[in-house]
């Protein structure tokens, strides 16, 4: 049998975990099973929005690109943001993290940030799209080029039921014809094109952009994905605040990215560099400092923006159930604030607190 | 019964491991027992050599030198090498680790490093020192003052069978009389002059000193130790090629130091210190990242040179055993060199050569 009618199987017994939102009950794949990525959903008709698969990542463009990609490939900016797959299901559209939960947020602000008439052509399709920006519940940090609120990037489409990404070409019609905001598409290399590539990749570096994600439309999709040395900074800099609290190879595969990419692109004396990682760490390690000084913990706060108050609601008890325990809403939420309901809190940084009180307390 | 007379029992059945070093057969201490600290030493007369113990450290010199030294104080400066205890038994001057082992190495150079004749008098004296240079077998980075081979500096006296560091002034009047050399004692201070031992200890900080450590005649002779920020800096030099193979607190914690440090004396916008700390991390994993593409692997290198050939062999024994399983000693070692036998080896860092290479393998 196909393997696409093995997939509900794999959603059965400890297989799946059924969760629900508002009036939608359905349930997400809690571990990879076949072709089927960790994350994918089952919907109550049946039908399965398949994961996003993990992305390799190339450590040296030279090598890691002509390896990866023997012929033509695209290049496309890869955004700093968190990953949703948006799929309607009746007369709702959803919007399911990489771990197959509903992100109240991202479904509630969809209207907002991209137009659905594509789904009233297309109802099996599901858009791959980064949300990022200043005021997104999950992620200290945000790109360059959104300074407010957040925004959508859609960089890749599925189908329901369906294993593999839409072609290039397909994918880029749909985006021009129902004007999709998307992650800019760089253009298409051969593979004798990689000084151009590299050329690109030190431009967006210069300009404090993530990295690239390469596609190919053999070998069912290939992707890869290439940091640029500055996200790895950036990335330090919004965390360095949480230094105990994150896996310390958080800090140490950025770290060795980063000299990793020094040294391919000549970088090897880049005072710059040097001195915006010093501060990266520093920053935020003084931020800290300061919290824990001032008000006896360490955490980062959050403030995000609904269209509906049962959404902010829905949200509230999301993050402040299993998903996340050290999540500290303020006392108002969900407050208004002219058309929308705002959600604030603070996300603790529980070792970090620790750690500085005591050291701090134990000489006060 | 007297503490120290239960001291031998502590050796007994577990607690001790008998170990030899020529024709010296002693036994280490394996964990603290009692008031002897791990590291002790049984030697063959039955007498003890009581283990150097743990220091607190300081974070908020401010506070934290009020609260730990509510009367006078001396300040020394701390030397960046590692711990030796020295004792007479028999004829022979041997040179213990922390832990407890004979070090070959260092007691084959007690010659070269300090006159022994205080023994003659004080047969039962241990001299605590630090040893420390570029030409070391154990740690990578040596302080400023020390440009080649190795140095020792004295900083306590402690007598077998004895609890408790020989007071200040008894330490002092002996490291006059037989010119010993010593850590730089840098003065005696009332809990009043905390202004000036801040000015100190961003002296130390400028000059790329360690820090200082602090004592008091009080309380058994209470020690504390305070790095400056500059020395987080350097232990981040020397070490970060082998970033994947410390615990990661080992980095974790100096950056978290420094932090404290800049907040406290008014160090928050430090641009040379942030391009440093910088530079600190790349400039190791950028060595790595060469060692793993030209020679397969990442290790440090050393050097050290032995007056005796049977010394430098039992230090090939000790290192190439149990001690340090990552030593890869080269094949001519002790090679003679004047009036020198010198041993050079790698200490291979196992997981950065792992990841670096899968890194740079799956790619080439």
């Amino acid at each position: 049998m196909p393997e696409t009618e093995r997939w509900t199987e794999a959603f059965a017994g400890e297989g799946g975990e059924e969760r629900s939102f508002r009036d939608l009950t359905y349930d997400r794949l809690l571990d990879g099973a076949d072709s089927l990525p960790r994350g994918s959903v089952l919907l109550p008709d049946g039908s399965v929005v398949p994961g996003y698969p993990p992305i390799g990542r190339i450590h040296a463009l030279g090598q890691g690109l002509a390896r990866r990609f023997p012929d033509a490939f695209w290049a496309e900016e890869k955004i700093d943001g968190y990953n949703v797959r948006i799929a309607r299901h009746g007369a709702g559209l959803y919007a399911f993290s990489r771990g197959g939960f509903v992100c109240p947020f991202s479904t509630d602000r969809l209207p907002d940030l991209l137009d659905p008439a594509i789904f009233d052509d297309e109802a099996d399709l599901v858009l791959c799209a980064e949300i990022a920006g200043p005021d997104n519940p999950y992620l200290q940090g945000h790109p360059p080029q959104v300074t407010e609120d957040v925004a959508l990037f859609v960089f890749d489409m599925l189908r329901k039921d369906t294993v593999g990404f839409l072609p290039q070409e397909e994918r880029m019609a749909r985006l021009d014809r129902y004007d999709l905001p998307a992650a800019p598409i760089l253009g298409r290399y051969e593979p004798h094109e990689t000084e151009t590539v590299r050329e690109l990749i030190l431009t967006l570096d210069r300009e404090g952009r993530e990295g690239i994600v390469f596609k190919s439309d053999e070998d069912g999709g290939r992707r890869a994905k290439y940091s640029t040395a500055r996200s790895n900074v950036q990335d330090i800099e919004a965390m360095s605040d949480a230094l105990l609290d994150l896996p310390p190879e958080y800090f140490t595969n950025r770290l060795l990215r980063m000299a990793l990419f020094m040294a391919e692109h000549g970088q090897r004396q880049n005072p710059e560099a040097e001195r915006e990682l010093g501060r990266a760490f520093l920053s935020g390690l003084l931020r800290a400092t300061d919290m824990a000084t001032r008000r006896g913990r360490v955490g980062h706060r959050f403030l995000c923006r609904f269209r509906e108050r049962e959404n902010a609601c829905e949200f509230v008890d999301f993050l402040g159930g299993q998903s996340d325990p050290r999540a500290k809403f303020d006392d108002d939420v969900p407050r208004r604030e002219g058309e929308r309901w705002v959600v604030e809190f603070e996300r603790i940084h529980p070792r970090m607190t620790g750690k500085l009180r005591q050291t701090l307390d134990e000489e006060g």
